[in-house]
């Protein structure tokens, strides 16, 4: 009997986080109202607020599940060894990022990559929440950065560059596209990996650049 | 004498959006009140009523300089001839987007890559905003797409993947690395520079996808 009801505790929990977080997809955080979304998740106050004291505290439980999928999407792909290539890697980790809460939409279109940029929003007011993103940065920048130091010592990657640069670039691939999906409009996994196979392909970066290598064309360091 | 006075009126409301452009940045769109705008520019109500009627006139005409200058920055970097390399082109395009408004400061760090991310967020409540930004990434798609054919044409780069999906690409860095200097702290445009130029020196980009190729270990097509 308790474990039916916890399961049935959780599951009332996920039906309020679900609804909210719709509500927030579409019109932000601080434009929904607690009316909001008790209307999304068709329950009563009472029932509502036996789970969150309010719209802070509803806020703050859905901002921190959004940061830890991320994250988790981050240092899961970052696990495996030996490491895959970038487009692999990026490719693992926005499919996985683009899966989570697939099932809650906006207009037809996913809700969680809307939900990824008022949490961003989100973040930049408030020191506490700002802090979450980036103790999760942190900890997945190791990971990260374990990758690109393979990279490196493989001869895989110009060794002279700093693998925290090309960790925070990495990243930023996956966050602007992120973003992209509800700027812009919705694009496949593959779309991202394409365009990072493409500059993975380029001879002559940037001559300048390469005090260290002489003239060559050719900006591979195998070959 | 009107000539005096057309400036006075610019000046005057170039104060007020600067003002309000930092409240904005700080806090939020929806989380800061007309009253915080005025406190911050120091101008009593009748002053800003007579430039702005409201606080929606006033998010209208900071979200339309954002994404106004968001995508000069874009247009302007496509449009040497030749196209510098990706690591250039993007450098260009983000040193740009970084220097914008760069006196305006939130707690002593850069206020315009946060007030991007607070428009992103408000772009997704507003069908026009988001047709504002809609319509100029197609106008900036055209420039870039003729910048990654032009790689594609000089052999720079595989031409056997879709140029828009490149272009798509690079634009995301930029966008996640600004996206970056607020969420995670100021890094400077050399690091993704840095970055970009490592995965463009990569070798052996994962060969499944490389059907037309074979079983060259070496991504360049020049070589």
């Amino acid at each position: 009997m308790a474990r039916v009801s916890q399961e049935h505790l959780d599951a009332r929990r996920r039906q309020i986080l679900d609804g909210a977080a719709l509500c927030f997809a579409r019109n932000g955080f601080h434009a929904t109202s607690m009316q909001d979304v008790l209307k999304e998740v068709d329950l009563s106050a009472g029932a509502v607020y036996r789970y969150f004291s309010g719209k802070e505290e509803l806020i703050a439980a859905i901002v921190g599940e959004v940061l830890g999928s991320v994250r988790d999407a981050f240092e899961g792909a970052a696990k495996q060894s030996p490491p895959p290539p970038p487009d692999v890697l990026v490719g693992a980790v926005l499919g996985r990022t683009l899966a989570t809460r697939a099932s809650l939409t906006v207009d037809g279109e996913p809700a969680f990559p809307r939900l990824i940029v008022q949490v961003w929003a989100e973040t930049l007011r408030s020191p506490e929440l700002a802090a979450t993103l980036r103790d999760g940065y942190s900890a997945v920048g190791e990971g990260w950065m374990r990758v690109v130091e393979a990279y490196q010592d493989a001869g895989m990657m110009r060794a002279d560059l700093p693998a925290e640069h090309v960790v925070r670039t990495m990243i930023a691939t996956v966050q602007g596209f992120v973003a992209q999906q509800p700027l812009l409009g919705p694009a496949p996994v593959e779309v991202l990996q394409n365009g990072l196979r493409a500059l993975m392909s380029m001879s002559a970066p940037h001559k300048e650049a390469r005090t260290d290598q002489g003239s060559g064309l050719n900006g591979s360091q195998l070959g």
